[in-house]
């Protein structure tokens, strides 16, 4: 068994009850600096706060400073240094909140960060309707009847087929990035199988 | 001048005041059907409604009739039917509201149609923080210092330089799309030149 670990990310606090609970249960939440404020606020405490410290005022500063771990490097955003800090620290079972939910911008950048993050953790992240999971080898996934699923398809040569869903794919590519959206599960499971890159899906709650 | 026209489409209803007021200010507001029920709250007439009719009510079929535009191609999203009859109706001057804030595949899947779009008119989105615009050959950007600016490309084949933004790219690939986030304008405009396919840019508010 992997530690696991919740990161809180710098983007809307969550509001949906799973990733409010998923956030609340965590003996091991990883913060990325600029959200220690929501954080504060909602009352819980982080395990670790990770980032360029930019967004930290001086009282939070020596209120956590023994948990405080600072990352400089401007090439990477927040929830990247956040990500290489429970790598680092043996956290190799990831669940991110509060990604989505404020700048756009800052969501899509975040969502086709998480295949990357695949390589080196497990890792999904959940937002305020459903979660993302990103993958680099063939899997089945949980489901049930109904449940709307999109395939995100970031290399648009990965060769794609899927098994019980409305809308099935045999060897296709998906070319352009909305053309895997608004599928659909069969039942209580779906398997997706590709050759290639990375791919990202995403399943309603 | 082309004719203007307001999309609202069924993701969240508009809260931030500059989708809001462009949608209010609208005399041609062509409502995706799913959306018809919000707009009817916000005591706003559309101009039209396009859709499969899937979620339209018999009471608002009735109301609408002489306004209702049905299109039962399965193949593409309510979004899509909309901008078809903007087209087919001369509108070619075309803002989106309410596409982002609620599913997020549904949202991610709209940022990348936007590109289609903009073979067949003038078109932007609204969200509640910024604004997306497609573009198929380069482009000068009204803007401001310290303006917030990403730039997703689809193909990731496509050459991109900028002038005025603090990251400058020069003839170079944003092979991920997260690579051309996080950028920032110099001053009061900025320019995406490119050679390839189209590019979507976005503006913070």
């Amino acid at each position: 068994m992997h530690k696991k670990a919740v990161i809180l990310a710098n983007g809307a606090f969550p509001t949906h009850e799973i990733p409010l609970q998923e956030l609340k249960n965590s003996k091991h939440i990883v913060c990325c600096d600029g959200a220690i404020n929501k954080l504060e606020k909602a009352k819980i405490e982080p395990y670790a706060i990770v980032g360029d410290l930019d967004s930290l005022d001086a009282e939070l500063k020596l209120k956590y400073h023994d948990i405080v771990h600072h990352f400089a490097n401007q090439d990477t955003n927040d929830l990247t240094k956040a990500i290489h800090w429970c790598k680092k620290n043996s956290f190799l079972d990831i669940t991110i909140v509060g990604a989505t939910g404020e700048r756009d911008d800052h969501m899509i950048g975040n969502v086709f960060l998480l295949p990357r993050y695949a390589k080196i953790v497990k890792v999904k992240m959940l937002t305020s309707y459903g979660v993302f999971t990103p993958i680099i080898r063939s899997k089945n996934f949980e489901s049930y009847t109904g449940q709307q699923v999109s395939i995100f398809s970031p290399n648009s040569d990965t060769l794609i087929s899927t098994a019980n869903l409305r809308y099935a794919l045999t060897n296709q590519k998906l070319e352009q990035m909305w053309q895997g959206t608004l599928n659909e599960s069969m039942g209580d499971s779906f398997r997706i199988e590709f050759e290639g890159d990375s791919l990202i899906i995403y399943q309603e709650y």
